[in-house]
């Protein structure tokens, strides 16, 4: 039995680091608010006795020992947050994973595999692109050299900020060896609450395309431009956006459209805008309906381009098919859960996800627990304390039994 | 007749105040590069021998004592400039105004009027609203401390940006006798070079409509968010914005439409918007025509907000009824451009310019030459050297003429 007050502090005393009106938290990755957070993570970890490791991305990995000197079942998530995040979006997973540490230190109990908690970096995507770069890296499908090129938002890179945080560490990535990985995370979305559900049983995530489109037109007077005449980089781009959700409307079927990004210039009232910079995140659990919508938007967009005359280019951020988790974990979460007395239901994951990464190399699986309202993403991000008491007590559980095989 | 190089090489030297890549200016009001702009132009008044006074919004007026002590014939227009905008538009009218000048007391001419050169604050609107804020506090229709108070796009207010560029000044507004008021402008649209004509005699300004508007919504996760759940106000202010541009194909007959801000928060890519500021700037020289396209695209605006379960509030910025320019002094432009040997044609005025403000308060008119490409709020804005001899002698003769009355 996990101990729910002791993780309950730990999530509020991690929440205040960059805490931001409204109860939420602003940790984007690589910021120092984010190696803040880490310190506090560590000194914890370290606490724990825990064997500490940062990698060449900066992901931290704390291992306990096992009986035997195997691959360990590992836990974790992130702790980057988005720029008007929550306190458990990541945070949970890898406080949850402390949990479990403390709770079997507490039982004197050593598992015969080691287990260990992970906490990867830039799992937001929301600094920079793609999300879940550091356990994509860790992994060894993102090499890592290319994701310490990576320029963010505010045009630096991973590498320079990595190193001035002071988390550009010396362990190996791409070639690790992870018995199971299973993770705890907020659902995010309303299914569970609506449904009075209190553990999702993860059955994979859903198919993730990102872009960044740039559209370079002629900046001119609003004034003094013909309609005919114009080569507005800014239309274009809202035009697209409204598009993305129309396509996302008339197929239905769990598609989404979202444009949460863009920047024009000069961005001026009177100025026609000669640059409009904006990202496009489309989703689906099938990975055919995903790629139709995909080329979708692109045909409208190549169009309404040309027929304003003017230039789109676009750079991919991300492109992740839908991913299966290992039927063994589902069914076992599932069954766990039912064992412990908790309602349970299997559903897909909307959000990507570390474990999305380390299924590539492992049997990997994930529980999920109520949001409040389904929000995340907002300040207002909340999830009982019973409800995270029953993720974290399933994730002890299925931990020791993975740990035992 | 005027030096047409010196006027070209006082164009070029205040160009270089503020100049950007590829040949533009960055002189947004109020900032230390319009100082600078100011000094510059002061300077080249007080050489001249002009009066100079400076009134409570920064307007600075320099006076050239007539043989009589009546009310001055003006000419001028503004230095302010957009994020990426030329060296022409505003300028070249202060410029042209300082050369007709220079040009008298070269050839030891002295009218019966006074001659008087302005230039106004905040012409451009592009970083504080209104537009041709200036000349209407000159003029008197706009009360001098509400447009002290007014917050400009970085947050800080025209008060405070004068008393720190030293150009509040102490010079009373509101109550100005003008006798005639003429501005020299290049069109900053396609139409003069199109016909290959080289002299506009303008009849009037359109009507110009600014709105803010501000969509809240609610953010959430980009990927567990279902499309029916959301209350996207980035989406909203793009479906908006692209339906002002619908709205003006519709109604054709010279209807313009621009949104050429707009700002989104927290503008992350897997972040839906629970906010989106953008503004709306619609144009039309028929008052009822523009009446019906803004009544359009608010109506539309509250129905997508509705429908979309966000918030929606508005702004009013600017609000001009189409100006119709004193007919003595559009057909004396005509005739006298034709007495000197150019090609002319009445056209009105796409852009807002202070003469419809003086319009408000004495005869008033305007001399357009032709701006290459129509390009204008671009770095690339450019007028031959010819065509602004024509203008430049133009204003001479009118204002001669003018200042005999
Ligand atoms: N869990 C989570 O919010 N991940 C961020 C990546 C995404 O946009 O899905
Ligand atoms: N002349 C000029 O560019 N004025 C700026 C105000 C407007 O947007 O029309």
């Amino acid at each position: 039995q996990i101990d729910q007050p002791r993780l309950l502090s730990r999530i509020s005393a991690l929440g205040e680091v960059g805490a931001i009106d409204g109860g939420g938290v602003c940790r984007l990755a690589l910021t120092d608010a984010d190696r803040d957070g880490r310190d506090l993570v560590v000194c914890w970890m370290k606490e724990l006795g825990l064997a500490v490791s940062v990698d060449g991305i900066g992901n931290v990995v704390g291992v306990r020992a096992g009986r035997e000197d195997l691959a360990p079942v590992m836990t974790g998530s992130h702790i980057d947050t988005v720029r008007t995040g929550g306190r458990y979006d990541g945070n949970l997973g890898v406080l949850a994973g402390l949990e479990v540490i403390a709770s079997l230190n507490d039982a004197h109990i050593v598992t015969k595999r080691p287990l260990a908690v992970a906490f990867f970096t830039n799992e937001e995507g929301a600094r920079f692109a793609p999300d879940m770069m550091g356990s994509q890296v860790y992994q060894g499908d993102l090499a890592l050299e290319h994701a310490l090129d990576t320029v963010g938002i505010d045009g630096t890179s991973v590498r320079e900020n990595l190193q001035r945080i002071g988390y550009a560490g010396e362990a190996p990535v791409g070639n690790n060896h992870v018995h199971a990985f299973v993770e705890l995370h907020v659902e995010q979305g309303p299914v569970l609450e609506h449904e009075g559900i209190t553990i999702g049983a993860v059955t994979g995530v859903q198919g993730i395309h990102w872009t960044e489109l740039t559209v370079e037109g002629v900046s001119n007077h609003a004034g003094t431009t013909p309609m005919a005449l114009r080569h507005d980089a800014g239309f274009v781009a809202m035009r697209i956006a409204a598009f993305a959700r129309e396509v996302a409307a008339e197929m239905g079927k769990g598609q989404l459209a979202t444009v949460g990004q863009i920047n024009l210039t000069p961005n001026l009232i009177n100025v026609i805008p000669n640059r409009a910079v904006f990202t496009l995140d489309l989703r689906n659990t099938d990975a055919d309906a995903l790629k139709k919508a995909v080329d979708k938007v692109f045909a409208f967009a190549f169009q309404v381009a040309e027929e304003e005359g003017v230039k789109l280019t676009h750079r991919p951020l991300a492109d992740f098919d839908p991913v299966a988790f290992d039927e063994r974990i589902v069914a076992r979460v599932e069954s766990l859960a039912k064992e412990q007395g908790h309602s349970v239901r299997r559903m897909p994951s909307g959000a990507g996800h570390d474990a999305q990464m380390l299924a590539r190399m492992c049997p990997a699986g994930m529980i999920f627990v109520p949001s409040v309202a389904g929000l995340s993403h907002n300040v207002k991000e909340f999830t009982h304390a019973v409800d995270i008491g029953a993720g974290a007590n399933l994730l002890l559980s299925l931990m020791t039994e993975l740990a035992e095989q």
